[in-house]
């Protein structure tokens, strides 16, 4: 019944969210507190007071009529403004309400983005190992997603793939620094080289080739390292944020696109993503926390809570002799397998671990685990890791 | 830039949105009491005061971790199970949660079936007038959507039409009843009779066919009309609910979908529309507002508000000489204009009054009001229909 493209799709079910459907029926099974499911990227740092306060105070003195009524498809004017004059705050930049589009999450808006874009056929490049949805989003429009390799060892792009891979149907590049599934950060150096390449190759083919930047944890770092932004290195750039893990928002689907006057043909571009949030039904991002952002934007949630995590799951792992790059942002580690890493996941399972295997981001040979989780997870769930270790004899 | 697809909508961007917009700017330029648009169906009832309340409540009670969080694809299996129950007290059915999917309202509801059910070329058919994004959802999953005739009187499906226009390409018939544009409903013989012949030809052609019940006006009837709940009647039956109208929600994008057990391959389907739901970005329904419309069910916006508005312009507009059929729901009247539409459209906007062209909705020689405006713009909007009505000779 269901349709050719769907059906491959039901057929290979996220193995993410599958783990994730299990980890809640071995928390049944087992208990909530034997079970250390580190598969899912879903915050547990509490969103900051100030969203309660702000949501709480717009829905008691505001009229209804306008925080739940329809805006126009981008979203609320002032919201938009709001939002542009916070980043030109912050980076320098020259935004105005018309380069800011609100969406339904970074997911919805990078569904725009493709929509606006490609054309059946068309390539989209993306670094390997990448977040998987990105496979899925391309393929929405019949467009074909390719990978460009990194460096094993630090996950930094391998620019000189990257000037191989790209042709005359690339359409676009899209990076996401902090990175999932790896927690690295791309420098200024990297972006830069990113820029020159791709600017070397739209003369060569006289096409336009985006670079879509998709941030969802463009505020979650650790260290001293500065994110750049991107739309000061490279003329047809598209930001894509969400607020899902700045401000532990996941379920409410907020976040927004950039799109700058720089873009070739950027009012055509604007209005095409706003069109497609349109027809593919999302209309608008949900009206209350369209406001409620506006006003936190300048609040995060506690980094230094996932810092802790990082820290000690980074250090016990390594100590018991498991390889993995320090990260630098984001809130996941992504762990050489000494084995084949569906077969390690399922020694994992064993001690009531569950990570998700790098196949599943186009990388075999090693997991990812989400650390945003609480600490005590994280501390019962070493002695697995110890044993895991002295079974694979990696002490 | 934009891709090929787009480029078109692009090019005809929607009327009705173009006239939001024009609207807001001709508020501003003749001051927002002397311009009456009638053009966006966005509701001017506040949502009933019990929707604050609850989510106040929960924003003050609940874990923010629980309320914002990542939950299934399909939506908080209890606010499924609420939903289930109260359609089963309500109509006798009998759902559980694995039936009923929460959606980015009804418009991504119906992408995620769209999505779920068409391959590129087969058709979906729905009876003209029809709400006009329709062809576009079906045109996102490269479907063809063709129309069949209504009654231009009574707006009644033609089911002979019907009958003679459903070919073994046909995946899908979309109803919506109350209609939008014409606020007519379909009685029960109405649905026995669409599902009789959908039955026939399934049988004839060896198919599934999905009759696809569009229904954001449920509640809103302002006569003892019943509207037939369709899974009754046919099996293949799914129902996209937005709580946008019956709760003034419009902008915080929250629905249902509702796939029964009875449905063809009913576990694929539920599974396809969930991860449809996943990948075209939307990931769930917004997580709060799932929360307060569980609460909310038996709430409704003030249905009183419109039915005042129904009388008082449709007894001033046919006193005038304007026809139409007296609509039984949702909140728009279909007046036959006494001219081309587009024409009728821009002698109305010379009055301030706005307008949607009946082309829009794929049958010229009508224009659509929608009449969830404040009583003071029917009531100050009547001189101008007046001398509408003088202009055409119509009284």
């Amino acid at each position: 019944m269901i349709s050719k493209k769907m059906q491959s799709l039901v057929n290979n079910n996220s193995v993410i969210r599958q783990m994730f459907e299990e980890g809640r029926n071995m928390a049944r099974e087992f208990g909530e507190e034997n079970v250390y499911d580190f598969s899912l990227g879903n915050p547990n740092v509490p969103a900051p007071e100030k969203v309660r306060e702000t949501a709480v105070s717009i829905l008691e003195n505001e009229d209804p009529l306008y925080i739940h009524g329809y805006m126009n498809n981008a979203g609320y004017p002032e919201v938009r403004r709001k939002v542009a004059d916070s980043l030109n705050k912050r980076f320098g930049t020259a935004f105005h309400e018309n380069n800011i589009m609100m969406t339904v999450g970074a997911a919805s808006g990078l569904n725009c983005v493709l929509k606006a874009l490609i054309n059946p056929g068309e390539e989209v490049l993306t670094f390997a190992p990448y977040f998987v949805e990105y496979k899925n989003y391309v393929s929405n429009y019949d467009g074909v997603l390719n990978t460009v390799n990194t460096d094993h060892q630090s996950f930094q792009p391998d620019l000189s793939d990257l000037e191989d891979k790209i042709g005359k149907d690339t359409r676009a590049l899209i990076i996401n620094s902090p990175n999932n599934p790896t927690g690295v950060i791309y420098s200024e150096d990297t972006i830069k080289g990113i820029a020159e390449i791709l600017r070397k190759k739209q003369d060569e083919y006289g096409t336009e080739i985006f670079l879509i930047s998709d941030e969802p944890y463009r505020e979650l770092v650790y260290t001293d390292a500065e994110v750049p932004y991107v739309t000061k290195y490279y003329d047809n750039t598209i930001v894509c944020y969400s607020f899902s893990k700045t401000l532990s928002l996941p379920g409410e689907r907020i976040g927004y696109l950039v799109i700058p006057d720089e873009a070739a043909d950027q009012e055509d571009l604007f209005s095409a993503v706003t069109i497609a949030n349109r027809v593919l039904g999302c209309v608008n991002a949900p009206s209350l926390f369209q406001k409620v952002v506006a006003e936190c934007l300048d609040e995060k949630a506690d980094i230094a809570f996932y810092k802790r995590n990082r820290d000690k799951i980074y250090d016990a792992l390594t100590s018991y002799g498991f390889q993995c790059v320090k990260p630098e942002g984001a809130f996941y580690l992504f762990i050489k397998t000494p084995v084949d890493d569906k077969e390690f996941a399922a020694e994992a399972k064993k001690e009531h671990i569950l990570v998700v295997p790098g196949s599943s981001f186009a990388l075999g040979g090693f997991v990812r685990l989400s650390y945003c989780v609480s600490y005590e997870t994280i501390v019962n769930s070493l002695p697995g890791f110890k044993r895991l270790s002295e079974h694979y004899k990696l002490g």
